[in-house]
C-alpha cells in the first residue's frame, strides 16, 4: 500500500454539529410560541426558496433579523420555530422567493443560495445547521399546503412541526428523505462518478434515495449496481449529513466492490471510472495535474473519500 | 466485566436481506408492466391496510396469488410492482381493508397483521422483505391520493413508484421516514424503556424520528435527552431495518451515556431504568425471574440489545 498521504487538518462537515436546543416540548404551546415571536431577543433567518437573505457585515455576513425586521422585508409565508440558541429563540421565515430575488441588487444585503454560503464561508459556520433545519422545514411547508389524504388546505401547527387537515383530521409531519452516498472500494482503488449537473472536473461518490422496504446496506448495493454495474459485498457506515436540497439526509458509507467492470447508467451519470489512491489524494488537495477535484469539504462526499484515502475505513 | 453470556445462534433480523431485484429500469415502461400483469408466472401479495391475506397451507401459509386471483378477491385500489423474484414478477395489491377484515372468517385464508406474521413465522422468512416493501408503498399511496402542493387528485405512475399531479404537474415520490433506535450504555449497564403501548413486561430501546436538519448522531442524542434525560456522547451505528408500520426505516445505534439520572418523559414513556448486562441477558433468553423480556428477534431492538450484551460493540 502507498504511504498514507498528508491531507492536512480535517475541515468541519457542513450543516452538522448543531448547537441548537430544539425544545420540542415548547412546540405544542401556542401561547408560549406567540410570546417568543414578540420577545425582543428572538431572531429569525430569512429564506426565500433556495435563497437566504444575509445582511452585509465583516468579516462574515449576518443571517439574523429580529422578527419585526424579517416581516418588514416583504410578503412572507410560514414562520417556523427552530429552537433556542444562546438563550434566545430562533425562527426561520419563508420570504416570497421573488422578493428575495429582488434583494440581490440591494446594497445592504447579500442574497444567494445556501450551498454558496457554506462553500464560500459567508456566515459563521455555526449558523449552517439551523439554516439547514429552517430551509428543509420551510421547503416541506411550501410543497405541503394541501392534505395528501383528501385534498383540503391544511394549517400549520406546533410551531411548524406539523400540518393538520381540518377536513379529514389528518396530521402531517415534516418529511426527511434518507439517501445513501457511497464509495465502492477494492484495495488501492475506488470508483467515482460524475453526475450530468457537476461542474467540469469534479468527481464524487455515487448516491441514491433509499426506497420503501430497504435497509441502508441494501440500498448501497442496489444503487451501485444500477448506476455503475458494480457488485458490492460488505457495507460500512461512515457518517450522516443533513442535506437541505431540499429535504435529504445523506447517509455516507464505504462499500466493498466485488466486481471490476463498470457499466454506466447514462441516464444517471455522465461518467464513472476507477481511481487509485494517489490520484484521489491529489484531487482532495486540488493538485491533480488535469485539474480534477472531489467535492468541497462542506459535503460529506469529501469526508467519505478522504477517510478511505487516509486508510481509516475497511468495509 | 461479567463473562459473555451464551445466547445461542443469532436469529435473522426481520424484513431485511431482500433477494428481490427491484428492476427500477422497468418502472417507466408502462407496456412492459402491463405485460407482466398478464404474465401467468407473475404473483401478487394482497394487503388490506394493516392486514395481509394468506392462503392456508402447511408447514407455512402461502402469501402469493396470481393477479387474476388477487383481483377476484374484491374491491381493490393500487397495484404496485415490487420487482422480480425467481425470474417472475412480484406485485402487491391493495385490497379494501374491510374486505380483508371479512376474510378472517373464511376457512381457506389466514388474515392477520404483518407483525404477527413475522413473529409467528406464518410464512417463509423470504417473503417478509417484499411484503414490507409492498405494505410501505401501498400505505403511502393510500395517504397520498391528492397533491400536497395543490390539492388535486393524483395518478399512480411508474408501477407505483411515483404519483403525478395533472393539475400543477408536481411529481411525488414514496416516503420513507428515518427513525433512530438506540441503546444508551455505560460500562456494565444500559437504559431500556417501556412505551405505553408495550405488552406487560416488555422493555426495549428508545426511538424517535430524525427531524429536518439533523444527523443520525444528533437525533440519537436529542431523543435520549428528551425521553429519559440522559446526556449521550459518542454514537455508534449498528444496523438498519425497514419497518413498514407504516413507512419507517429503523436506524439502530449504541450511544455512550454520560449522565446517570433518568428523568422520564411520561408523555412518551411508561417507564425507563438502568439494567445490568446479566439481567438483560436473562430477558433476551426469556428466563427473567419476573418475566421481563426484550422485543422478539424480528425487531432490530433485539439485535441492538444482544450485540451489547455479547460485548460486540463499543460506542
Amino acid at each position: 500500500m502507498s504511504p498514507r498521504p498528508d491531507l492536512g487538518p480535517k475541515p468541519r462537515l457542513g450543516y452538522t454539529a448543531s448547537s441548537i436546543d430544539r425544545a420540542a416540548e415548547r412546540r405544542a404551546d401556542a401561547a408560549a410560541l406567540a410570546a417568543l415571536e414578540n420577545d425582543a431577543r428572538s431572531r429569525s433567518y430569512v429564506i426565500g426558496g433556495e435563497l437566504v437573505v444575509l445582511r452585509k457585515a465583516t468579516p462574515v455576513h449576518d443571517p439574523l433579523f429580529t422578527l419585526a425586521e424579517a416581516r418588514a422585508l416583504g410578503r412572507s409565508a410560514e414562520l417556523v420555530f427552530l429552537g433556542f440558541l444562546d438563550g434566545a429563540a430562533r425562527f426561520a421565515l419563508a420570504l416570497d422567493p421573488s422578493t428575495a430575488e429582488g434583494f440581490k441588487t440591494r446594497e445592504e444585503f447579500i442574497v444567494t443560495d445556501l450551498r454558496s454560503i457554506a462553500i464560500r464561508g459567508l456566515v459563521d459556520a455555526d449558523h449552517l445547521p439551523p439554516v439547514a433545519e429552517g430551509k428543509a422545514l420551510l421547503h416541506w411547508h411550501a410543497r405541503h399546503r394541501f392534505c395528501s389524504n383528501c385534498g383540503a388546505p391544511t394549517n400549520l401547527v406546533e410551531g411548524g412541526w406539523r400540518r393538520d387537515c381540518p377536513s379529514c383530521k389528518g396530521q402531517h409531519f415534516p418529511r426527511t428523505d434518507p439517501v445513501v452516498i457511497m464509495l465502492p472500494v477494492a484495495g488501492e482503488r475506488c470508483v467515482l462518478g460524475r453526475s450530468h449537473r457537476f461542474q467540469a472536473g469534479m468527481w464524487s461518490c455515487l448516491a441514491g434515495f433509499i426506497e420503501p422496504g430497504e435497509s441502508i446496506e441494501d440500498a448501497v448495493r442496489r444503487e451501485t449496481r444500477e448506476e455503475v454495474g458494480i457488485v458490492c459485498g460488505r457495507v460500512a457506515y461512515f457518517a450522516t449529513q443533513p442535506w437541505p436540497f431540499p429535504t435529504s439526509l445523506m447517509i455516507g458509507c464505504h462499500a466493498e466492490a466485488r466486481s471490476e467492470e463498470i457499466i454506466i447508467d447514462r441516464g444517471e451519470l455522465d461518467d464513472a471510472r476507477w481511481f487509485d489512491r494517489e490520484e484521489v489524494a491529489a484531487m482532495l488537495l486540488r493538485r491533480h495535474p488535469d485539474g480534477l477535484t472531489t467535492p468541497p469539504s462542506v459535503a460529506i462526499a469529501y469526508h467519505i473519500i478522504r477517510a478511505w484515502v487516509e486508510d481509516e475505513v475497511e468495509p
